[in-house]
């Protein structure tokens, strides 16, 4: 019988039943994967394939305030309250569906992101990491922050690295009940690190990364070298974090968006989420990179691009990409 | 010791000196490959490390007339004397220097291009085949075809596919001296099937098939997964070109197609030779085909983008692609 995700919360949680606040509240950032996560060996639980590394974006981020009620969720998204029916709602409602101690339980969520929906912008890895946290603040269960990132992983799976500010690794885990596969941050800072947003769409995607892991996963693609690479990139990056050698992480990161990228589009049908602009942009930067500009390139499942550099490249980055919003992850 | 190309030279044309004529001629057509030659084994003699399996395009292909001369080579591309410095020059001298049985000996080489030459529509290949044929014609040889496409291979891989018209399947063959890695025509015609060329840049591709294919076999990517997809490819395309199924031929080319590339962007630096509007064009097709039109894409190691359909579609296919130069290669 495989273990449920209500399973998983009813250990986690069961025991730590307090005084109920009258509201939750908290933020979580948005997270940036240097190497990224691709692939689930359970889907219900989100269980990853491989581990993945990230950098959390600090500023840019997800603000959550949940309270009780009788009956149906009301769940507004940035200053807009849903229809139950919308796709965000019904996502939102399934998962509080876990935490739900009784039938009759409704919660009114409000939620606020900095960044653009469903644009690849990891928006649902700070949202689900800012849920977990107003969870707990409002049952007052006081998890630590490992099993908050379990809660957070069954949500959605880059959420269970959205915990933290920095440098963050999820490790994948081998256990079935996925209690071993939460993320741990890293000790290290870099407060030279900038990363730069170019938003290129703010639409929603065409397809979400659930599926679009799945399709990539399950048929005949490139898919089973992923898994090998993501193993010599993670034995790559974490002494180039430790040496705090921007280039070298840089270098790793492009290399390994670009090779996630590439699995997809080894699928059929191609799953594709670049714009003719995406490809304009790593051309661009491609280009200045040859003329010596230390910038590299990440992008998520989505048509957006995010540079990594350090912070002396700055004034160049801006000059190449006047629209570029500038995080400073460690300052 | 490994074998030189010189050897296998020696090895096949020793034996078949006879009267040469004053001049030998020949065309070879330029050849489309469905599953894609992408890795090499050995790479002087040009040996891959998959099958590969291709259709020739009949009425587009190279037309090359060669005579004997005391010294120096003249070589004479698309109507203009190149100087012996002249990449292409330096290329195909390096090449006959295999055949000159005196160190004087000189070539007088006439050779025309109906396409493009190095923008992704394989001229090399056509030209590397009607090279070996109006040498073949100018010795006297008379070697068989297979023969031929063990010489034409030496000199371009995909050449070995070039000395017919039709499907034809490369064997990648498993010996060092690559005496069994040729071409072997497949016997089905398939008159229906049309082949649509678009091309959206005639600019000479920056980085040359031969060396995209050392930094994507040799660095970390995703090529350990490519040869298992080839072996599943060709297993699926035999019975489609024999059950005359277009439509999943063209699925089983696109997949292929877009797999190789895929492999060139899971390299560092990532290989891309696409241009952004070769990515708006496969998205053009693939909104198409969501509406109904049965057309399918191949791209080489350039920009351009090659369309496979049946006649049915021709029409459709030329109001999407007012552009687009349509051929048959069956008829």
């Amino acid at each position: 019988m495989s273990i449920t995700a209500q399973y998983i919360v009813q250990q986690l949680t069961q025991s730590k039943q307090a005084q109920i606040k009258t509201q939750g509240t908290a933020y979580a950032p948005v997270n940036i994967a240097l190497i990224k996560y691709w692939g689930k060996r359970n889907s219900e639980l989100n269980l990853p394939i491989t581990d993945s590394l990230s950098v959390g974006l600090k500023t840019l981020g997800t603000h959550t305030s949940i309270a009780l009620c009788d009956g149906q969720d009301h769940i507004t998204l940035n200053g807009t309250l849903l229809a139950a029916e919308h796709p965000f709602s019904q996502r939102t409602s399934r998962y509080l569906d876990l935490f739900r101690t009784v039938p009759s339980m409704g919660f009114v969520v409000d939620t606020k992101n900095d960044v653009p929906t469903g644009a690849g912008l990891a928006s649902s890895a700070s949202g689900y990491a800012a849920l977990v946290l107003a969870l707990d603040d409002l049952f007052n269960w006081q998890l630590d922050k490992t099993q908050l990132s379990v809660l957070a992983r069954i949500g959605s799976g880059s959420a269970s690295r959205s915990l933290w500010d920095g440098f963050v690794h999820w490790h994948a885990g081998e256990q079935d009940d996925g209690m071993d596969s939460h993320a741990i941050p890293l000790t290290q800072t870099l407060p030279d690190l900038r990363i730069g947003l170019l938003t290129l769409s703010a639409k929603t995607k065409p397809v979400s990364s659930r599926s679009g892991m799945k399709q990539t996963v399950e048929g005949l693609s490139l898919y089973p070298a992923w898994k090998n690479m993501v193993d010599t990139h993670l034995t790559q990056m974490l002494p180039a974090i430790e040496q705090a050698d921007i280039a070298q992480i840089g270098q790793i990161a492009e290399h390994n968006a670009l090779a996630m990228h590439a699995t997809m589009m080894s699928a059929y049908p191609a799953l594709c989420y670049w714009l003719p602009e995406t490809l304009a942009t790593l051309q661009t930067i491609w280009a200045a990179r040859e003329a010596g500009l230390a910038c590299w390139a990440t992008l998520d499942a989505g048509a957006n691009v995010k540079l990594i550099f350090a912070q002396q490249a700055q004034s160049e980055v801006e000059a190449l990409f006047p629209k570029v919003q500038i995080v400073q992850p460690f300052s």
